[in-house]
């Protein structure tokens, strides 16, 4: 059975990172999953939430912070400042945002300060999350390399690279990086964030109103892996290509 | 190596089901998973959200709310009202105990009602969101008996009965089933929502600064297994023994 | 004329304390009124609000809160959270019951430490405001005989007991502790709050769409006083049979 | 004794009515005790609330809000909506007023319209839920003739007056309509609403800190009742002295 | 041709300062233009926002919040506490009013203090933004005399009086000061605040589905400055004829 | 004297439009005034707000929201969800972007549809809020002429373009279309909106604790019309080179 878009089922879609798209954050990136685009930035500020300094716990702390710009869907989607509340799954997605990060983060590494991640679609086509993961991991990686070339830091706090990706079962088929067309009508979404060695840091599967069995959780892993050390090749080539010396107004403010 | 509390790693806390906790509700228990107390309520409604209606969709539609009492925990917790904001992983875990429950329940069974799901925490001392998934599938269960019983519905909309049970990671070993001092201190925390028939619904695994291996993940699912299958039989037997005539004043009002 | 659950006129419902409804609290009862059920909680922590160290004021402060759950009422009543604003009914009735435990606590006593009374109506049948307070007096008690088991506190500041019960006036005749079916019906409403040596802390009397005459407030008073010197008989009766060194978890946390 | 300001112990303050203060409104009056001055707005609108439609309740509704102006104390009371949320003594008081208006004024008699009373304050010395009450019952009667004077109404839906005054226990003696400083220090604070004639219809005694006897409490009540009485009469000589054809916009956008 | 009030086209509403309206505010006026009436008060707190302390800006404060009372319009406006959120109109002329007199008080004159504007609009005919910042401007310089006299200023920060005033093309001609029957069907509306000696604070002009062209912009800038100098010439009159000693209850505090 | 970045007193930044930035939208640009950066987008909803129904109100409205993102500063800007509120400046900003092109666009021509305006800002440099007009018409424009080509309107209901710039004194000069540097330090700050053949549609000038001449605002209102003349050219250039029916996914959903 083909796909709509003609891709393979252990197909991802074509991954594009558009470096330093929002000019005033430390790191940033649009990232591209086939047509879901989602800009990631990092900013690092000084100072850390109120509980680490009562608990006396040393290092910095991430935080991630995740919306869907109104006209990122087809029909447009209300702002939560207008509804007054933050929308449940954007508050879900975000604490996904942040665990996956600071998996791979050395807290430590970041001095007394808190590292802003902010995710924001500009177009929804299904994987919203899984993009958010990987791009985040990217600009973080970029601040990371302005604070290093500024001489705030001496080597990057990231362990390792994290992406994500997700894989479902749909008309019955596994199938890897499920476009929304797919998402919607999957009987189960799986949402997997690895480390580029792939290991595990986060691992969701949901059958909304249907259920799936062990051995279908397992095949749908495979995919995952296979999805998520393409992705991590892609984000090394993306990091690899960055001048961290190049947006000279950020690194004079750095130093 | 021992746990702290004398069990075996592989051994499920102490399971308590205290049936019609709440007696204005069509449904209620007090679940207890050792010291882990939730108060589950199910209670239905007439009419359907908007959103349904706008989509012409067929049936009813459940939903969940979950919430820690202020008492819960050993330092006082605030009111969400009191901090002005529903918080973040209060909002998870209710989006969970709604999915892991849609999954069993036949919406259209319900015809053109709204089933409430409530959840709230009695006591806290780890795995609040598996035992609160675990006692909402009794709560329902009982609600459905008693429409039947009042003739106000033919057969009960459960398919399956749903169950819940965590698995981590402490100081290198697998273990099911996590207290609050063990949660606290795993590198790993898994959470499995199996039908009985142990068919996955939801999967979640989350290395919270930590990460893991493949090979990990399936001998916790292995425990999960084990867990859901003892559980599953408990939830039977609390719902065999109950009398769906017993609570007069809400027949009655049901008729 | 009698009443429809045969109680005289001069009648209080049944009454029942479940200590240490919930252990994590320092102090807590599961309290009946007949089948209105209250879980109240007492919990000391450290610290003032701000105003009293602004205004220097010594000892230490107390402060209440009432919440309906959701399963408590018929129809399922929506949390305050999901209305976004606290209902205006719960906030006179935590005043209310603030108030009525401040008439009775030396606040210097207490020392430094805020004193949080939560009260979570488990099943609404009519005074849940009297049983409330009448609740929060003996969970508050056994915080403080915890408290003093622990070696924190050298005596009870509970100078005298608190405690609540309403009176009306149905079908032209003045009855006490009126339940639900009685009080949607009553042409006027009064809530008493006095000590056990009978001395008021709280009256309020409504007539909601009628008046009274001043005789017939002083024939509800009598009942109220009967009422209230009944309700503080079996107060004490409950503290009495707790024991503040059962609890070892509470008990070695304080020390 | 003396009182601070030369008063009797059973004297009110000097009452002011200055009527139509808010000439947009059907009836208002800005409203004096002593220096405690409350704008007093009655407005009626079109339309029921949706819970009366929904219960087929014939009729109308009368609904007050309360608010202190920033300027009314000594220091600036910060806009509830700069806080976020209604001020929970805010929210009592508008209750008190709601249903003390309630109890002397026809709902059937208003037909299908809601009745708004606003109160705001503009000067606070002690006693604005008294004021507040007497003169939301001057307003309420003044948009009442309008009414009538319109040809919208055929007689008052006001079947009697309804006026309100303090009374409280300062330095051991009980004393009629207290002000600020005197409040600020009694140990009980009672507020009685009646009619004109003397009936009951609100009364709320408060021992913040304290308690009272009984016979306190009725020696208190006889105050409030000589104060009543007084008020009872001066509110008739302000409607008395109004003529509602004067304010000629209100009377020809009535028509 | 004539407008509806018998206004020549370059002739400002009848204006009226009555003084001290609000007699726990350190200043304040209700004042008038035609049917337009706002109450507007000044009170100086101890203290300065945090953002200036952060920034280590000396000197004080000076912040405005304006409100149109909810029977200041023909149909009742619900408050904003009522609709959970600052009205966006309401949120524009506040900051309008404060952006307006910071720019006659020297902010460094207040000390570390915070000076806060009120404006609350009793009626609202039109022109009610315009009147609050002539008011304001009144209230503060009451505000000042009073510190000068207590002794708390030596001189009065106010450099210079701002007053305000509307222009607008209706039917084609230009007219100064709108009222609320111009105003609404005006293809244009401009608002001016200027200096006692005619330099501009803040000009707006809006053409709400219309445009306007530079020679009428002009023309209704003549129109602004006429209507201004005019209203400053009353407002020295209010603040010659104020006795700052008067109310001895404020200075007395003040002291 | 010479600016910062080496532009003509009278000189614009350089411009840039980026169309079809996000593709789910009915019309979107990226337009740049220099380091400015705002995506703007337009999109049609069937319905109308209630209050045009209620009052028979034909044809359709225009709306429009304004947000700065997170890291569109320096120092990353807290989310108004994050605070509860919106913030005034945004609320200001997003009232004078609706007004802008309610006096452009003929909302009659719209049907019985409300058009979406959102404007975000990506990178902040001065003059966002002209920024977001001018890019506001364009992306209007690009949806009008897709739902032309889709079939669904037979000419676009843009009566005329509309675009904005600001002007300012910076150390006594007036200088054209401020970046933020220039900004920060103006004594005076005006915006104006205006058709593309210089009728005036909205004129702000503001002194923020400063004034300013008659004479200065009419030279900085020609300085603004040579800015908006050269603004309007670029934006007819920009959406010449538009295709309508290029984005294949959008217009297929339109028909």
């Amino acid at each position: 059975m083909n796909r709509i878009d003609g891709r393979e089922p252990d197909q991802v879609r074509e991954l594009g990172f558009q470096l330093d798209i929002a000019r005033h954050a430390h790191g940033s990136v649009l990232v591209s999953f086939g047509d879901t685009q989602v800009i990631c930035s990092a900013m690092l500020e000084k100072g850390v939430p109120r509980w680490m300094m009562q608990q006396n716990v040393q290092g910095g702390w991430l935080t991630a912070e995740y919306s869907m710009l109104p006209y990122s869907t087809l029909q447009r989607k209300h702002r939560d400042i207008s509804r007054g509340k933050l929308d449940g799954r954007s508050s879900e997605i975000q604490r996904l945002i942040g665990r996956s990060l600071r998996a791979v983060v050395d807290l430590k590494g970041l001095g007394q300060r808190t590292l802003w991640i902010d995710c924001d679609v500009l177009r929804a086509d299904g994987g919203t999350r899984t993009a958010s993961i990987t791009g985040a991991c990217v600009a973080v990686e970029l601040a990371f390399q302005r604070f290093i070339a500024a001489g705030k830091m001496t080597e990057s706090p990231m362990k390792k690279f994290a992406s994500a990706v997700s894989a479902g079962i749909w008309e019955g088929q596994c199938l890897l990086d499920l476009n929304y067309h797919e998402d919607k009508d999957a009987s189960v979404d799986c949402n997997y964030a690895m480390t580029e060695d792939l290991e595990m840091i986060e691992v969701q599967g949901s059958g909304e109103e249907a259920t799936f069995t062990e051995d279908q959780m397992i095949e749908m892993l495979q995919l995952g892996k296979k999805g998520v050390s393409e992705i991590a090749a892609r984000q090394h080539e993306a990091v690899d290509s960055f001048n961290p010396t190049a947006n000279v107004e950020i690194l004079t403010r750095l130093r």
